[in-house]
């Protein structure tokens, strides 16, 4: 499993420049003033430099959501029973969920992957890669072992891998999990020293108590696993979860195939500063599609230097985020394929003198 | 022409409180943490009042650009000719301009008005209702008479009516008009009283010599015509533009029909400024799409009391920024009609007394 983390982080380059200045160049001949269209235009550069060419087009769309449990929940830290994890995956595949309206909303095709729900899964459409049946409780042990982090990872580069295969050109992150904003929190503290008053938020909004015992717990779990920053996979096996795991492959997979990488919010927030840990060139394969109610969120989305697409006040997690912005990326495409030049148009051009340029 | 005015403001009511309630009640049962779907819920309660069903669905939906000239050009506020109004039109209609790829992206008709170009108009595909060829220079006069302003409104009612007569149950507005952020910025500081150094920005980017000479120019248009704030007509005659009562008629004439009405930017608020000015119960059928990269724009919203979807650096207009915000206003009518509850999903409930309540 080493072996295939390794491969997926040496595959990931840097992004095309010439792709990019190419696309640029047209952006700001386009039959608008230039620039007007602000961050479709950045995206529209991002995007040419991740695939490699100068009129990036996105085919095929799909949102990876990696479900699994966590021993934590015992201390009481979310609101939601834990059995909904599980109960919640027919859902998905039926569309009757918050991700499952989105994703048919947006067009997208949603694979929902078990590595490692607590009850055995069974329902048809789930895809079934069980790493372990939820984690360890990290308040008192490790989430998991490096081994099983290793093996997490690995499904999740081969879901990506088998996805960009049926042509996926743009991938969004999703999560399912109850009680996965504690070993977030714990990830996002143990990479950058923030305090749990920080890094810990109300989740599914929990009241003031839970808030504390959520926070204590946080602080309790850092302490008794000591995880080393330095040693991103460290970090997950200690403080993460198995669907944490999962999207860091994901995330690992998508990027070594130049597919951009959409990420939702605070969960795959978490498993894009693993991703980022192991890869730092995975960085420029992302897209933030919202910034999250969560408040620690805009930590992470800081730590990794990207900008949301979206602020929405959501914090439902699913991927309901990143298949909301799917059309935008799109869009950032699209300007740059199907809108015509000033001199294609044949429009008078603008008045170079009296523009403002950089 | 006043009596078509009237009739509109006359038809739009209050937003349906019943519905929107058994909109909250239901967003509240969904399969999720209450809230956690954030301002998609706060816009799916609202689509519920405007359109008066707990169940509010967007079957058709359209973009409609009002285009016109500007008398006000000729002082070289613009960095763009004027011509390019006459000559963008065609790509409006072929999709190849912003708005054409945009519209299509998001599978809206797109509707073109001319409604004060300068030259004549007779592309195919162009609804030619116009009611002058451009504007009076406003920094010399007014920009046109009360009585063509009146006209200019019963244009874009009469276009909002048939558009929903054809079935749209989402109307976006979007406008095209060189020179047009000048009377933009005039009729926000006759509204508000702002100065110039606040309502004034750089439209198409301007440099800092064309910027200071558009400022002294719209203090002027005001000294010059003495725009009376507590009569709206007299302000957009005096100080506005055709396209932009246009766009008032569109956005009272949607309203009336009970169609929610997605503003663009900076044009399309000074429309919407008017509108409210007009009938101040319009307000709840705005939604806004974005916030502009025209500095001003936000004090527009922050009167109108609007709190933007998108913060996309956007500043071409044409309804761009609203198109773009279309597939956000169908989720939140999706969520609530294709999500299940936890009870109709059999998924086990929340624990109330750990959750944070109002």
């Amino acid at each position: 499993m080493e072996k295939l983390l390794a491969e997926a982080c040496a595959r990931i380059g840097d992004l095309d420049k010439e792709a990019m200045s190419r696309a640029q160049a047209r952006l700001d001949q386009l039959l608008k003033p230039p620039g007007s269209l602000g961050r479709l235009e950045e995206l529209a550069v991002q995007l040419a430099g991740i695939m490699g060419t100068p009129a990036p087009t996105i085919k095929d769309k799909c949102v990876v959501v990696m479900a699994g449990d966590h021993g934590v929940v015992a201390e009481g830290v979310s609101a939601a029973p834990q059995e909904i994890t599980y109960q919640i995956l027919p859902h998905f595949v039926r569309g009757t969920s918050g991700i499952g309206v989105l994703a048919r909303h947006v067009g997208a095709r949603l694979v929902v992957v078990d590595v490692g729900v607590a009850r055995p899964v069974s329902f048809s459409g789930v895809l079934v890669r069980k790493v372990r049946a939820g984690t360890g409780n990290i308040a008192r042990g490790p989430a998991m072992s490096r081994e099983e982090a290793l093996q997490a990872i690995g499904v999740g580069i081969e879901v990506a891998t088998e996805e960009v295969r049926k042509g996926a050109s743009l991938i969004a992150t999703g999560d399912m999990g109850i009680g996965n904003t504690t070993p977030s929190s714990a990830i996002l503290s143990a990479f950058t020293g923030l305090p749990v008053e920080e890094t810990v938020g109300r989740g599914t909004l929990v009241n003031d108590a839970v808030l504390e015992r959520k926070r204590k717990v946080v602080a309790q779990s850092l302490a008794v696993n000591r995880p080393d920053p330095s040693d991103p996979l460290d970090v997950l096996a200690k403080v993460g979860g198995l669907e944490i795991a999962g999207l860091v492959g994901v995330i690992l997979g998508a990027a070594a195939h130049r597919v951009p990488v959409l990420l939702d919010g605070f969960i795959t927030g978490a498993a894009a500063l693993v991703a980022v840990g192991l890869c730092p060139r995975v960085r420029q394969f992302l897209i933030a599609s919202h910034l999250s109610q969560e408040k620690a969120h805009q930590h992470m989305l800081r730590h990794l230097g990207l900008k949301p697409l979206l602020d929405f006040d959501l914090r439902l997690g699913e991927g309901t985020g990143a298949a909301l912005a799917m059309p935008l990326v799109e869009a950032a495409c699209k300007i740059l394929k199907e809108m015509v030049t000033f001199s294609e148009a044949q429009v008078a051009a603008m008045h170079e003198d009296m523009l403002l340029r950089p």
